[in-house]
């Protein structure tokens, strides 16, 4: 019997994901990996007297604030009898167990077990797991890390020095898939797409029609750099003036996004970022943060023909006209890598990745991975990426780092 | 590098249930435990010639009565060819399954078989699997463990000898849970939960309001007795008048809870008894029979303000009025017993765990476990709960076991 | 310890299914079998612009139809990136992934790759994979097995040479079931009731009422025959006016099912089809194929009371009116083979498991299994199924292989 080779899917092998960029619980060298970051975890007015049930990283938490203002997180279930804080009762100084009562502060320590003897003369002995929290910009950020690798909290240089008059930061859900803040699929799908800047002009053109800026369908001059702590992706037009547009996006280590303005409506360095989080191997949420004009509303829900928004296409409406969202979780939960087929297009994805498994080699290593410091002065980071008008005259020294990368 | 132990939650184990507390499944240690008792699985009027799927211990069976009035429960699965009695045809003689008409009495045998010749020639080498039902005051209660060790059917002194005219025993669904007859958790979680009486100081009083009687607020000298059978909690508490009212609640193994009347409307021995019924490992019914005067209601569902139940309540509402239903269920469908920390008022919930594991080793040592009765002089059992007055003159005597049992 | 056996569940040890009769999987022998001949996925006018997502033997596919007519059957993940074609974009020439614009023939070879340098040079190196598909009289029938085993499309003579002026040839999808057209249950345990002629008098008569022509209760001599290609049962009863209606149901290899016209409405060779479809190995849905007078309208939704179907009944009517539907799904998502009785009255049921084995040992011995052919002179295949009326006079010979098919 000879066998016919013609393509066909009888005898196709399922393939199966790279565990070492998909996973992210604790124990495995990827969820490690994005243990030694701050997350971003839920917005600030999330953090209330009533606790709330989130995920992280694959780990169930409970978030509170206490009646005196601080976010505490901590794991649910009682050290004591093992009921849920999330039906805890918040008070001024932590979280009650509304079983037998054991109180404890925002570091996870023992205040009282009123059904103890003089009110728990152990009580010290006892710490419900916490985990640290850091409010920013209406963001409420977490580190579930090594206590002795807790980095400073990392701050950005486009959200410094706001003129409180004139200016906000708001944080925007809709901003990565195009209508739902999360998608039910590996985080590492919608990361990696950030850098890969070929599917805009696919998909986003001429599968559904002008999703961005009009300019942008002209193809570009694509190039990749890479830094110290991230993938940079450069893509220049030719304008009619003779000036060129030179557009730069930025992945960095180990979920972060920064992408100039899509509208173009802001020259210079970006207005905004955004966080890939991990809520588990399965389902991603993304934050991005905009700095704007107190007289500008924040960007809106992408809209569709007659004023709709992502939510209420008809499923054959998300089949006509398929964006991030449908591209990225129609991957499946969790993409299986070894049956793709990665062409010259997908190297910023690439280089992505291979620059996050790099770090899973520094920490085999002893190493820290990169972009974590653990020196107070070292925290407020620059970003790179924006919308600069490059003519005959510009002084190039005032683009940020587009020299100084080299092409990977 | 130094770790840092500050006990946040990175590091933290998850941990294990012990299998000998929450274990139902035929098989396992304390599944056959389980099956060395009756257990109520259904209403009585739940029983009627529409079968009904039901599940206990894990196990799934079709309960149905016959026309001529005779609870019977079975496997579902037909032993000719595999469909359910769910759809079987209720007769006068047993249940007839709809596909090939085989007719199965109440104790299994084959009756008919249509389709065979002579309608069915070895009909008698045939036998549907089956388990022995007693109806008692409106439950219907059933053996699954091997037939030379099953028990008398136990009836307990509290219903006996009912006056007709003026008295009723009635079953009520919502006693254990505040609300639902079911929760999504290990048998176990609430049945220790009746054997810990510090946590209605807490959970009903300081958290959630007043849930039962107020009187109950006064903190009373708590002290446990193990007997025989089971474990009894005595609160005593001085009353204004120079006596003490004395209060004993009692748990046996395997399931079965008496507590004394929440209201104090009754004194003497108790109205009530309940059973919590392991429908599976992550699924407990509770059913609680009451002896009451025929011109009182029955105990209605607790309710909330502005007349509302359990069920009506808002999930914000659940949060801020946790009762047994929220502490029970959260801890999870099975509560991870090794990342408990157990303290001095956890010693009720000690002892009942301790005692319903010492039956394990009896079995293993070929024993019976305590509490199977064999002769049916033995079938009527004698119940301790109830709310006792003790004053100077009291005869003790007529307070039942209180001295006789040791404490443990 | 004596043990006391007196067939109670205690102790009952739970079967399990006959993995070669109900396996469906790739790589599976009874898998690998069923990927031997042509199975209808679709209906025709299910094949569109608009990708389809459809799961055939456990596997998931996307179907669609090119804007020139064709259809086409792929697996769903893009062989590029991994999104799926079910967001793809059909054009003339075939399907184009959404993400970066990969344009797939329907036999999966790439015909663009928009993003890479000159439209994709090695483009001919990448296949999507795919399957081969012919639709016959409204269905699309797919071949998901090996290449050189693809057998010729095979066709049935009761539905050639149709008069297009008066008959045509419908789907009906209610036509196993009693009213769904897909059922969560094994293929094979609808297949083979079709061989179950004794069902028919309990289930669909004793039990249910006349679900089916009265004329059929009168109890017939049945027998049961092997053909080369799978089994007939025939039912003979004496009619009053001497003659004798001669019944014959068949079964082939693999999924195929014909049986006489219901309603006896029509006499000779039956004027339809049905074939299971294994959707995965819980899901099945049956495709019946029917020839009539273009003047009839299709056979309709069976009927019950007040004239409502199958989908109107309460819960309890579907208890109380048991069909096959229940019958079927009532043994559970697989039936457990090893828990069974067979008895005489379930020889048929015996014979069609035995022969489906039967090709088992035959692959295994490296032959084709029955009724699969290679050469297009033998694509039409012959149909014995039917009514019949048998007198004294008739010429025997007129009647389809009665005669020939011996008793097996």
């Amino acid at each position: 019997m000879t066998t016919i080779e013609d393509g066909r899917g009888y005898g196709h092998q399922a393939g199966t994901p790279d565990p070492d960029l998909v996973e992210v619980d604790a124990g495995t060298p990827a969820g490690e990996l994005l243990r030694r970051y701050w997350h971003p975890v839920a917005r600030s007015e999330e953090a209330t007297s009533l606790p709330r049930s989130i995920r992280v990283l694959g780990d169930d938490l409970v978030l509170y604030r206490s009646l005196t203002g601080t976010p505490g997180l901590m794991l649910p279930r009682c050290c004591h009898r093992g009921t849920t804080l999330y039906y805890g009762r918040v008070e001024d100084d932590g979280i009650r167990c509304p079983y037998h009562g054991w109180l404890f502060a925002e570091d996870g320590r023992c205040l009282d077990q009123p059904c103890e003897p003089d009110r728990g003369r152990n009580k010290d002995s006892y710490r419900q797991p916490w985990y640290p929290v850091v409010e920013y910009h209406g963001l409420v950020f977490a580190y579930m890390g090594p206590a002795e690798k807790q980095p400073v909290f990392p701050r950005y240089d486009i959200f410094e020095d706001l003129d409180e008059e004139t200016e906000d930061i708001v944080i925007i859900d809709h901003f990565a898939f195009g209508g739902p803040s999360d998608a039910p699929c590996n985080w590492f799908q919608t990361h990696e797409n950030a850098m890969d800047p070929y599917h805009v002009f696919i998909l986003h053109n001429a599968i559904s029609g002008h999703q961005f800026d009009p300019k942008l369908e002209i193809w570009p001059s694509i190039a990749f750099q890479r830094s110290e702590i991230g993938v940079t992706a450069t893509q220049d037009r030719d304008l009619p003036d003779g000036t060129t547009l030179h557009r730069v996006t930025e992945v960095r280590v180990p979920t972060l996004r920064v992408i100039p303005t899509p509208t173009l409506s802001v020259l210079g360095k970006t207005n905004n970022m955004s966080w890939a989080l991990p809520i588990d191997a399965t389902n991603t949420r993304v934050y991005a943060m905009v700095r704007k004009p107190k007289d500008r509303p924040p960007q809106g829900l992408p809209v569709y023909d007659g004023n709709r928004s992502w939510f209420d296409l008809t499923e054959e409406e998300h089949q006509r006209f398929p964006g991030d969202y449908e591209t990225q979780t129609g991957q499946g939960p969790i993409t299986l890598h070894t049956e793709e087929h990665l062409s010259s297009s997908d190297r910023g994805v690439s280089i992505v990745r291979r620059q996050f498994k790099e770090q899973l080699v520094r920490m085999a290593d002893g190493l820290d991975p990169v972009g974590v410091h653990f020196d107070e002065a070292d925290a407020v980071q620059s970003v790179i990426a924006g919308n600069y008008i490059v003519g005959p005259d510009t002084d190039r020294s005032t683009i940020p780092l587009i020299e100084s990368l080299d092409d990977d």
